[in-house]
């Protein structure tokens, strides 16, 4: 298991991580996928086109008024921080072979930063096995 | 494989099944990742905060409205079930290390009903390789 | 890593592809799971209901209202796609057992397709290898 470490500027912040994943995937020449996971209840890891920047503010912009009330209880002010993290995947799984991501030509995985700024946000990368038959 | 059986009181109710997942993970010290899946098209698996009990109650709120329609044609009176499935995942895959489930501080995984009450949900717990190398 | 192309003919549209992925379960009679993944920025993978037609065009008149916003600028024109993709994810993990999908009664796989008519989408199966211990 691997892990990256990240900080993050803005409260909504979309961070492109295809990279750092792409480097743990070249350890793993026998693994047949990547289990790419946020250790955190406030940021969600999503695959998503990375090649405009547009996409992600877009899609910050749509998520905001799907969790977005008045009668949330949780008083950390944080609740709608936990519902965008429940409709995104507080993980990816990624199918890798040869040591290479196999991603679309599109493709990126990013961290969903939803509660920040944030100094060390931990995501942790587990290479899982193919099957050999 | 595992599973774990367990009944539900209201018709949109989060149940915590950490503790159930967790004791699978002992039996598989080798496995690097264990599939929480569920068997049922209205119930999902979310991995959220645990340690405030406000929190499952405000997602349960948010997803409401996301799924509030007076068009469905499904004739059951469950298609925002079906919804809010498609939305928060039928199964989440969990990092497990040394048979112990790696997960954050705040991080519980939860059995989410949106169609109860019922007798006899299913979960299955699948125990996945890690990659050797 | 086993592949499935197909054609779509609407601009939103549900595609079941449950059979395609139990042939490939029953090539690996060792794995623990199947990853049935997405290669596109704009199609997403779930499992829900499947017995009846009128969920998934439910499912899609639901998700049409959540990603619909006049402030985009990503300026494709589909947004909304690559916001549906983000809620309903872009793969997929299916336990199976014996060379066999376990899923519950009413469970299907699907393909669905966000940003069509197209040809040629591609789905990459991955299988994963079960833990011994």
């Amino acid at each position: 298991m691997a892990s990256i470490t990240l900080d993050t500027q803005h409260r909504d912040q979309l961070v492109d991580i295809t990279d750092e994943v792409a480097r743990c995937a070249r350890d793993h020449p026998h693994a047949g996928a990547l289990l790419v996971a946020s250790m955190h209840t406030t940021a969600a890891i999503i695959v998503n086109e990375g090649f405009d920047p547009d996409v992600a503010g877009d899609l910050v912009r749509a998520l905001g008024p799907l969790a977005d009330r008045s009668d949330y209880r949780h008083d950390e002010g944080n609740s709608d921080s936990h519902v965008k993290v429940a409709l995104l995947g507080a993980s990816q799984l990624v199918p890798v072979a040869d040591g290479e991501l196999l991603l679309g030509r599109w493709q990126r995985i990013f961290f969903c930063e939803f509660d920040g700024p944030r100094d060390g946000r931990t995501v942790t990368v587990t290479a899982l096995a193919a099957a050999s038959d």
